[in-house]
């Protein structure tokens, strides 16, 4: 029965593949890959591979989700070793669960690989606790971004604002203001620490730490891509210091 | 300068550890591994590498964790390359923060390798989707055994249940019960899907999907180690059959 790997590429160092990924991009016939894969990876790739970009940039799609799903279908259906690389983990924001459910459904079998996602690799490069005995408990994992054909808010910021003890946010560069003043008006305080971690496991990525209520002036200017992490364990971060980015 | 590595195990699978974190195993002096990481990776250490067994069962600790600090900041300061190898992701109910936190402050440097955690890996191994647009932009993993050391429940899942579009429960097993009663009195549905994996990625993992009603009755068995998955888009899952566990 024909098959496709829907595979996590990991956060964006090319060593923080799984071995399971790498070794199923050093024989697949077929690669199609996202924009924030690591880039190197593509080079273990066969000679005779065949690589296809269909990524995806705010306001600019390469090849549309459903001529993706297609394209993954028609490949596997010529025989072919296809294998999906998405940044990070494929069920993360990926749309590697949209991918598998239409390959199952034409008749193609789907596995999962799963990846190292940012939204917990990042905060770890620069040593913040996310999770921490007596400090906080639980974790939210939420995009700052948010399907605009919903209508609707899925993300209560105000709501999930206590619910929880650490938030992470990816995709939230755009919004990061209005997340913070909402997260106030849920009832966080304004001194809550906040860590931007920028760019994590690449090149020249950095971390700026912050509070809510600075960021809620709308004076900080976040590059994409970032993970910005809110909660009271972030302060405890051997690194943590409000006044200048550190850079790795 | 010595260092420690503080390295994630991935979820069970051997070959879903990252690159780099093979490579560390590999040239390791010593290693010091936790119960859940899949010990087919000994193996691979060299020959003569010291391979220190630190692992915690439910009320039995091989070694209490002031003793593993210690541990680490000796082998480091006798000029070891000593991997502190955790099952899954070192953040994410590990003590990988911990140790780091000590070394540092003991002037030996920590580095994080990040790796695969059974809170999203889990799920995908059945492809049931964590996240999906326009059904779930928010996720929570939470632990279901609380330190109670602290005195309080940092987790309340009577808060969370409409927070967040899709709760992840680790270590939840023995408390399922009293959760999913928690979460009905919380306002989620009794028909509300969920699915618990055991023994995610490991030899015999299997999952069984039922729903809040059926779990807050305390009639299911839930065994170590098990990820309990709740939440509207469990029922998405084209494996979503709420009679019979399947196995893979």
């Amino acid at each position: 029965m024909p098959r496709v790997y829907v595979v996590g590429a990991g956060p964006g160092d090319p060593e923080l593949v799984t071995v399971r990924a790498l070794r199923l991009i050093e024989s697949a016939d077929v690669l199609v890959y996202d924009r924030l894969i690591p880039m190197e990876l593509l080079k273990r790739a066969k000679p005779n591979a065949e690589l296809i970009y269909v990524g995806k940039e705010p306001g600019r799609h390469v090849m549309e989700q459903g001529e993706i799903n297609n394209l993954l279908l028609r490949k596997a259906l010529e025989g072919k070793l296809v294998v999906r690389l998405h940044g990070g983990d494929p069920f993360v924001f990926g749309r590697g669960f949209e991918e598998c459910s239409f390959l199952i459904s034409n008749g193609v079998e789907c596995e999962v690989v799963p990846g190292v996602t940012s939204a917990i690799a990042a905060p770890e490069q620069f040593l913040i606790p996310i999770l921490l005995r007596g400090v906080s408990s639980s974790l939210a994992i939420v995009t700052g971004r948010e399907d605009p054909g919903k209508g609707f808010r899925e993300v209560d910021f105000r709501r999930l604002a206590t619910s929880v003890g650490t938030i992470v946010i990816l995709m939230g560069a755009s919004e990061a203001c209005r997340i913070a003043l909402e997260l106030i008006q849920g009832g966080l305080s304004e001194a809550t620490p906040v860590a931007i971690v920028t760019r994590a496991y690449m090149e020249n990525s950095r971390v700026l730490f912050t509070t809510l209520g600075e960021l809620a002036k709308c004076q900080v200017t976040i590059e994409n891509p970032s993970v910005i992490i809110v909660g009271r364990s972030v302060s405890l971060s051997p690194l943590y210091n409000t006044s200048n980015p550190i850079r790795h």
